[in-house]
């Protein structure tokens, strides 16, 4: 293992694999000089494709016999041990890599990193975290749906390791922790949202600011940057924004170009809408962080392309350059 | 009572009250002849400002003297018995209204309307429902936060409730349920949703169609049309979308105006912008609805002006017009 962080790529998961994948890493390269990729898959395919840009000092290629498909169950993707997926795990258990990054099958990434990575020591339940915009930046929202049953505990946990990913990602900036809730006011919700707020609200060891309860409106506020809740409600809440706003930019579109008025000034205002579509371009969010685990396991949109890949390559150096393992372990202890 | 549907308002909650509900029911009277109004208010405020275009036939003025603040706690609240809200609430249960409306304090209304009506028969829990657009046409969504911790038995009853309403709404079409969960395979969720499944699944003598699961990308794709959930759950999805909704529109507004060409083109596309406001303006969704009570009881959102409030008289009389109540108790029974 050289000085440089090292990622394990599994470079056949998600659509257009592995030619996103190998784009991405070529993409990512360009602008990082400080990663060493370790890449599993199919060596036939990938050795015509490896663009020459990629300096052969750069990266490694492990060959893998097997991949495991989108539509493999989760319990049988994890009896096949030669897998792109499961060796590029098993690489980062022998602390052959930092961390590990796929584009495959969810169920299946998550369920082999669980028998082969340990948890970390006084975390009870693994939690998926991803990024959301946010007024004046972005926003570690967890969990997305690793547990969907939550204690108090595990909430508390979510803060801790939340806060630590966002202090890897975003060192100059305080992170403000809050819990997700139906009303700001202490009497609102259940029973176990209650008992954490009351934990985190008596507690001054965090090194977060706590904030208390927001509503489902308030998540893109800004007033908070790590926004807490169980997997249930926070996968419901992360899939009902993208799909309000699908619908919001589907609606414009068909508005914006149903005639020729409309057709006309958006072509001569095209660089507006372009900034726009920037602003919201889900790439720059790409990559989903399963955390709670000894390393960390980054899941990249399967049907992101390789600009969004790469953006999740970028993700996984700032955790490893951040010590983000290193910030949950200080902590808790 | 008239052979007319009658409305029980109470005139003076929510933002710029009364005023913008004498200025709604005289908006919602020049579409719709069929309603008479029972209007429970201020007399010397609302006297003087009633319009002539309102015949006397139409309204009878109920003076109170005292009326809920949207401060106001929700036990202190149904403590007073002299308010245009509760007084409104009364004309209901006693029969002279068919259905009451408030655009005032929701914790007090629901306490209020609990106190005063009684749940029907066979249902246990009562759900707040609302109107929420999909490609296609409109959404029934509930419960957005009545009742917090769901059973599976209350979740078929708000199925059966939910699409009472919808068909009540739009005779036309045929209600579609589904379960709002966290994936589309039988064994995602917790265990009472799947026991609901399990219920809405094997009865046939529902007068719906039973979908099965749907995640939150999908509550607005129009498939289908009543959206079941519990009312942590209902909140945070409809708190999320609105968030989503204003972070957007927003965003798009900031970079549209932020040059000379931008104001431009979105001056000569100005008819085009203002149909895409027109389809999203929440107005036209305004109105909650508390299901499970013997009479329906709806919320006008506080912050609505005349034209949500019209709105929300209009989704009153289709309520009774729609036979909502006999329809939830021909399911039941």
């Amino acid at each position: 293992m050289s000085n440089k962080i090292t990622i394990a790529v599994d470079a056949m998961g998600g659509d257009n694999s592995p030619y996103k994948v190998i784009n991405g890493i070529n993409h990512h390269f360009a602008t990082s000089k400080n990663v060493f990729y370790k890449i599993f898959g199919d060596e036939d395919i990938i050795k015509k494709i490896i663009p020459k840009s990629l300096p052969f000092s750069s990266f490694e290629l492990i060959h893998t016999k097997d991949h495991i498909k989108g539509n493999d169950s989760a319990l049988s993707a994890a009896r096949a041990k030669d897998t792109s997926m499961w060796l590029a795990i098993d690489s980062v258990k022998k602390k052959d890599a930092d961390i590990i990054i796929s584009a495959g099958n969810t169920g299946a990434l998550f369920v082999i990193a669980k028998l082969n990575l340990k948890m970390i020591e006084k975390i009870d339940k693994p939690a998926l975290a991803g990024l959301w915009p946010n007024k004046n930046g972005t926003n570690v929202v967890l969990d997305l749906g690793a547990s969907i049953d939550c204690s108090e505990k595990n909430l508390v946990d979510f803060s801790i390791m939340g806060s630590a990913l966002f202090k890897a990602l975003f060192p100059t900036d305080e992170s403000k922790v809050a819990i997700l809730n139906i009303g700001s006011e202490e009497i609102k919700g259940h029973e176990i949202i209650k008992k954490a707020y009351e934990l985190l609200n008596t507690n001054n060891n965090f090194n977060f600011k706590f904030n208390g309860y927001i509503e489902g409106n308030e998540i893109m506020d800004g007033t908070s940057n790590v926004i807490i809740t169980d997997g249930f409600t926070g996968n419901v809440a992360l899939k009902t924004a993208e799909g309000t706003a699908n619908f919001i930019t589907n609606e414009l579109k068909k508005t914006m170009t149903s005639n020729l008025i409309g057709k006309f000034s958006s072509l001569i205002n095209i660089k507006n809408i372009n900034k726009f579509k920037k602003r919201l371009d889900p790439r720059l969010y790409n990559g989903a962080i399963l955390l709670g685990l000894d390393s960390p396991v980054v899941k990249s949109h399967g049907s992101t392309d390789y600009i969004g890949f790469s953006h999740s390559l970028t993700l996984c150096e700032k955790i490893i350059s951040g010590n983000f393992i290193d910030k949950i372990k200080q902590t808790i202890n």
